[in-house]
């Protein structure tokens, strides 16, 4: 880069080895001998080493990211290269980083630098591959972070980062390479609620100093990700700098620069509320004993009577269709039925089941997707929500009928499967042929029951069909020999349905 | 949320999974029955499998990213939701994904999902610790990124995506978790290059459909990072989605999402161009013969002759350097000097050398900077750099004294070394001290004695000092018994100097 190109001059950002302070000196003082403005600062914020000993200084390490932002900001807005180069030098001397690693990073070509057990960690690690100053036993993300964190600021320690209540800071945590961001984050959010915990106990330590209200220690900014990596190295890195408006406007000054972060705050700090599977509109009542009946045409006890018939008959399949899943599946279709069937015996002996036709289905839904599980317990709380509105407010046997159809559409447009596809929808799709003709609403009872002979029919014949959908689809066809289990326990929900309403017929 | 909240409604962008339809159509239903308008987006853009089979379908993969920030940008415009489902299911459509892995991931407290050999990878994974299409022996990662775009775009692929001539794609290259930076980049290039190379053989392939000159690929955004991860898998994903111009304002408009980086081509195609270290100013020359003196007071030959003796004294120490080395570094300090001499040797034999002060300093700093290599090469390098400016004009003994002392206070300020410290700057300082009184230039020669004679002493008391600084300083004193060989090597030259300007006395 020749001096007519850049007149204000070049700074240098170097980290603190030996061998980059000489390269880049060399650099400097031939760009010099050119004529060229250079400055330069050393970046050497690493909190690893606790003894004031200057044999092997202060690396250079996360924090010069920082120094870069900062720098750059400064020179975008035309500053002098020696005010650049203050304000740089400032950041460096208000900042701190430790890393601690769960594994050695391995030179491309070559094994790790050097050999961790699965149960020890190393505290206080450089980026080149060079060992820490402790090896621990392994913790968990809080006790790590803390262990981190106590490092960084250890009184005792000569290269301590001084953080205090009300201090405001911005956070970078850095991810040494190879660790997933699931854990990163972990790290982050520890790290977040720990500053302030070391906050308060930085407060009381040293109360006669310190205000008498602990305010915490404010973390004005942010950052996760990947920013200053040793390779594939399993690790991470909490850098802490202490903020001025300066700082806090050079990092938030807009930049081109790809791997620079928004500032991420935001999404550590903001919790999502907790959502309640309860949290149903309508007419449901789960429990307290009362419902806004809208369709009193079926009452709380006799929709019992039916559900708790329907639910034992299934009961009584458990072992059988665990059986017929164990070729197709992982053996516990019977398993998740049963566990819907007790969960739902256990809601209709609360007494507290709705009265009205959506709030029944409705209720049902929630149960099955709370307690049921797997994608049976969402198949069936689909159904279930989806054929709620059309026995909103009557519940003819028409009503009904509609109220299948809809179920079924759902369960075909988010479940991707169709008739033929050797699923619960072979014999769903059979009955609800037969209901669907339904013409004259006294004669329901002979429809049902025809539906029901249609659905164990159907169930029966899935034993020749080629999985298109589910589980199934994944086992070679040469090992299906049987119905499929889902098919079998609704052509069965739907017998034990029948039976039950022709023992005691009313209208449902 | 209440209907209140939000009266435009919600988008469901849903990957597709069997049951993250299902749930996610069970939540849409549920919206729905409380009267919340509900879209849904299925993201299908896995190109890993090959068949028209409906079984499996084709996954939701990092191209969802896509589709999210699309679809945020358009909402925060205030579209309309039919029309963000519209545009979003339109951009799934121009989209293709494709994985590849060199290891399983694994589920906290799980160990890895599936095993893979050192020497294998798996192709067309997903996100959920699937395995994939198919097991291929590790590939260079240019190769890699050929396989993995050579299934996206297969003609024989009912899942392929169709990318030729003129296209123009936003690529996304996504680290699946435990994948180092460094590679990522590697493939992240080898995309960008592949994408047109892809290109040109596609447009050979189809020259009578395509137009006659073949344009190339047009990677309009590009954007590398952690987008989809399958926990610490460490493997990567290739998406390309075709641009229109409202897909690239969308990607382009602003937002506060932490993870959702800076479009990051210009990273990746602008290539840093080669500088030189010979491209030194001044009047260096370097092999041609020609130079412009600026200070004829030596000559090229006298020069020439001093060198060599001084190199060859240094050769002669070689194992010597070497022994005392191997207690306290790595034992090649002797080799490190041999390996610089010879250099320069080679350097002197071509009769071309600079007879100006400052050139020839520079000369001989960029052939020790290039071949000596090591702390010891940038040492030398830094300390010649340093001197050559108060050499420039005038070569009189006060000058090259100014020299020496440019040169030590160079190393001091970049090496972070003082006298004592058990280094070179021992001799060299000491030699400096009897060289800083120079009262008559006639005499100067008698001073170089003297200086030589008290880096020896100096280099001979490093034998009882503590190393605090270079490789030393990590070695226990216990261990060090021996001068410090890089103080001995700085006796020797400056010895070799005055034994040689003695025999043959000239203004240096």
């Amino acid at each position: 880069m020749g001096q007519d190109s850049n007149p204000v001059g070049v700074l240098l950002i170097v980290k603190n080895y030996t061998g980059d302070r000489l390269n880049f000196g060399l650099a400097a003082e031939r760009a010099r001998a050119e004529g060229i403005s250079v400055a330069m600062v050393v970046v050497a914020e690493d909190c690893a080493l606790s003894s004031p000993d200057k044999t092997a200084g202060r690396r250079g390490l996360c924090g010069t990211v920082l120094v870069h932002k900062i720098a750059g900001a400064l020179a975008a807005e035309s500053k002098a290269l020696k005010e650049i180069a203050e304000i740089a030098s400032s950041a460096v001397k208000s900042m701190g980083t430790i890393g601690v690693s769960l594994s050695a990073c391995s030179l491309p070509g070559r094994g790790p630098s050097f050999h961790l057990d699965a149960h020890e960690m190393e505290l206080g690690l450089g980026i080149h591959g060079e060992a820490g100053v402790k090896r621990m036993e392994v913790l968990s993300a809080d006790e790590t972070v803390r262990a981190m964190l106590d490092h960084m600021t250890d009184p005792k320690s000569d290269s301590r980062l001084h953080v205090g209540a009300g201090d405001n800071v911005a956070l970078m945590v850095n991810n040494l390479g190879g660790t997933s961001y699931l854990e990163l984050n972990i790290i982050a959010r520890a790290a977040v609620d720990y500053l302030g915990e070391l906050d308060l106990w930085l407060a009381n330590y040293c109360l006669h100093s310190c205000c008498d209200e602990s305010k915490g220690v404010t973390i004005g900014r942010a950052y996760t990700g990947t920013f200053m990596s040793s390779l594939d190295m399993a690790g991470v890195s909490l850098t802490v700098m202490h903020l001025d408006q300066r700082r806090t406007s050079c990092l938030d000054a807009d930049t081109s620069a790809p791997a620079w972060p928004r500032a991420a705050l935001s999404c550590i700090s903001d919790r999502p509320s907790e959502l309640s599977v309860e949290d149903t509109k309508g007419c449901t009542s789960t429990g307290d004993g009362r419902s806004t009946s809208r369709s009193g045409d079926g009452t709380s006890s006799s929709w019992s009577r039916v559900i708790e018939s329907v639910c034992k008959a299934l009961l009584e399949k458990e072992c059988e269709l665990n059986a017929l899943d164990t070729s197709a599946g992982d053996g516990d279709c019977g398993s998740t039925h049963a566990r819907g069937c007790r969960a739902i015996l256990k809601w209709t002996a609360t007494g507290g089941i709705p009265d009205c036709g959506d709030g029944l289905l409705l209720g049902l839904a929630a149960v099955l997707e709370e307690h049921m599980g797997g994608t049976s317990g969402a198949l069936y709380s689909l159904f279930l929500t989806a054929a709620a509105p059309p026995v909103c407010e009557y519940t003819t046997p028409s009503r009904w009928v509609c109220a299948i159809q809809a179920g079924i559409e759902a369960i075909k447009r988010y479940g991707g499967a169709d008739v033929g596809d050797r699923t619960l929808l072979d014999p769903l799709c059979a009955a609800y042929d037969e209901l669907k003709s339904l013409n004259s609403e006294d004669d329901w009872l002979t429809y049902l029951g025809n539906a029901a002979k249609a659905a164990e029919v159907a169930a029966e014949r899935t034993r020749h069909m080629v999985a298109r959908a589910g589980r199934a689809s994944y086992v070679g066809r040469t090992r299906l020999v049987d119905p499929d289990p889902g098919a079998v326990a609704v052509a069965t929900l739907l017998r034990a349905l029948h039976d039950t309403l022709l023992l005691a017929p009313r209208t449902p």
